[in-house]
């Protein structure tokens, strides 16, 4: 079956990446249907050399496709999908259904298997926890990790095009005055998408604030691990904002069952798939986010035990966050719908 | 005693930072002498509205000197500290010697005490151990630190004046060009103080790569705080440089020998000199560098317990690495010996 392929949110960075991914790598369709919210009326969008117009929100705009892509905010996502769901199958970016237990949280290269039981619902992973994901998994199936620190260096775009605004309108108005900043003397108009500037700055804040202190992107970081790896896993994370425009980071401490040298947990790694190993760091070689921008694989690197535990080891890993921490991995759900012949 | 103060490395960032702090707490001082390589040979350094021309370094450029705050390479410390050792109190800012056994690593909120035993040598330590240590300290007190894992999120000056010019250098060539940053397609030259480029990037390497694949900031930041606080504290830390201009951060997991709650870990801070308490996410309240930068305390905030340990909690600090982690933790020190007459 050559599906019908419906884009919901087509028009946002990450819809247009979607396209482009789909267009890369020759995705098998008989329609792409862009569907997008009133705002983007009377646009189109560039697929495969055509501009196809997009089709508004509606129960209609549905009619006639196997599956539908949705990269939306949670709220749209927890609007309509229930509404379409007996019709299509639906892969969902948003961070609405990923714990629903009947909703498998999929990242092909890992947990495949998890879609097959899928009842019209398939949730796409946070990009923080597919950085961090891709070289755990490996080293976890061979070691059983016990115990994981982690620490994000995320950039704006994670935030959407207002991050990204934000950060260069800011830039621009700091470039000017060096001694400012030198003296941490900067005085800007709130940004749209951060509660304070991102320019020049790290903010240790992601998503909203819990009870406990937690934000809820430290929140997903753990409960989609646990969901996707292992239940058992004890995961703590901070999630941090830096001024990078693509490519998320992560800082890893792993505790496994037994003890995982660093030789073997290099060739685990070098036979993972998705996983792009970056390890030599007299030659300059680890993973950076600007190098795994662009790029469809996590990279990892500055991989070393620690001294006080022969359990442990460290990592850093790097990931493009638009790509194989959203519009990618979603695209590779789809692919494993139609070869799995799931829709 | 009202002593003659030396300050090697007086026309470097750090160098003036001193002086304009000495200046700020109205150090008391019969002399200032900035002292410099022969680069700076007929250069000048404003002082309490002198210009006081430059000594150019030699064995009789100490001559008189009751205090020299040593602000150079570990190279430069490691020939000329122990050549002016018998004749002059020395502060040194670099790592030659901070893990000597008769060199005292001070910092004079946590342990004044250690500054009395020296023999003519005190070191100040790493800008981003401070970071970490600042609030550990208070904490380790009370509940007994156990475990650290630590990653940071340096700023460029902490490579000095070439880390700082790379990265203004590389956002003004990148600036006009964002689809070039957004597909990570970056092509510059290498810069001067980094491997990679540093703008709109995150660069997992600080220092230099021991056998072991750690990096001598990662050491330092364990070698350090093991030294200044405890032995038996396993630390386990990840040295990352971020394009921010000052202003080091530190996210950090510590268990401990005991449950200490969010509550009781922020009494003990809110009491712990040098040390200010932004903990207040949901108001926008936690440290970012921006914010640390120019102050003379660390900030430490994101207080939050471990779900999977109640012997845990995790913590965000930032302090301007520049000031506390550098230039004001060695006047300190030099305040410190003037006042217990330690000279």
């Amino acid at each position: 079956m050559t599906p019908r392929i419906g884009v919901v949110g087509a028009t946002g960075a990450v819809g247009r990446e979607m396209l482009r991914i789909l267009e890369q790598r020759d995705f098998p369709l008989a329609e792409l249907r862009p569907i997008a919210s009133p705002r983007s009326a009377g646009k189109t969008v560039s697929f495969r050399g055509e501009d196809i117009p997009v089709t508004v929100i509606a129960e209609e705009a549905f009619d006639g496709l196997d599956l539908v892509v949705w990269d939306t905010p949670d709220e749209v996502a927890r609007e309509w999908i229930p509404r379409v769901r007996d019709r299509v199958v639906s892969v969902d970016k948003s961070a609405a259904f990923r714990l629903e237990p009947d909703v498998p949280l999929v990242v092909p290269e890992i947990n495949a298997e998890a879609a097959r039981g899928h009842s019209g619902l398939l949730a796409n992973p946070n990009c923080t926890m597919v950085t961090l994901l891709m070289p755990l998994a490996p080293l976890h199936r061979a070691a059983g990790a016990r115990r994981v620190i982690a620490s994000s260096y995320q950039s704006v775009s994670g935030a959407g095009a207002a991050g990204v605004e934000d950060l260069y309108e800011q830039l621009e108005k700091l470039l000017g005055d060096r001694e400012a900043v030198r003296r941490g003397d900067v005085d800007l108009p709130p940004g749209r998408a951060f509660a304070h500037p991102i320019a020049f700055n790290v903010i240790p804040h992601v998503g909203g604030f819990d009870d406990l202190g937690r934000t809820s992107e430290e929140r997903r970081v753990a409960n989609e691990t646990n969901k996707i790896l292992d239940a058992d896993i004890d995961i703590f994370a901070t999630a941090v904002r830096v001024p990078t425009v693509v490519g998320h980071g992560v800082s890893a401490w792993v505790e496994f069952d037994r003890p995982l040298g660093v030789e073997e947990a290099r060739a685990l790694l070098e036979g993972a798939d998705g996983v792009e190993v970056e390890d030599d760091g007299p030659a300059g070689r680890y993973p950076t986010p600007l190098q795994a921008t662009g790029g469809d694989k996590a990279i990892v690197g500055r991989l070393r035990g620690d001294p006080n535990n022969v359990n442990a080891l460290g990592f850093f890993s790097a990931c493009d966050n638009l790509r194989k921490g959203a519009a990618l991995n979603a695209v590779q759900i789809a692919e494993l719908l139609v070869r799995e012949q799931l829709l």
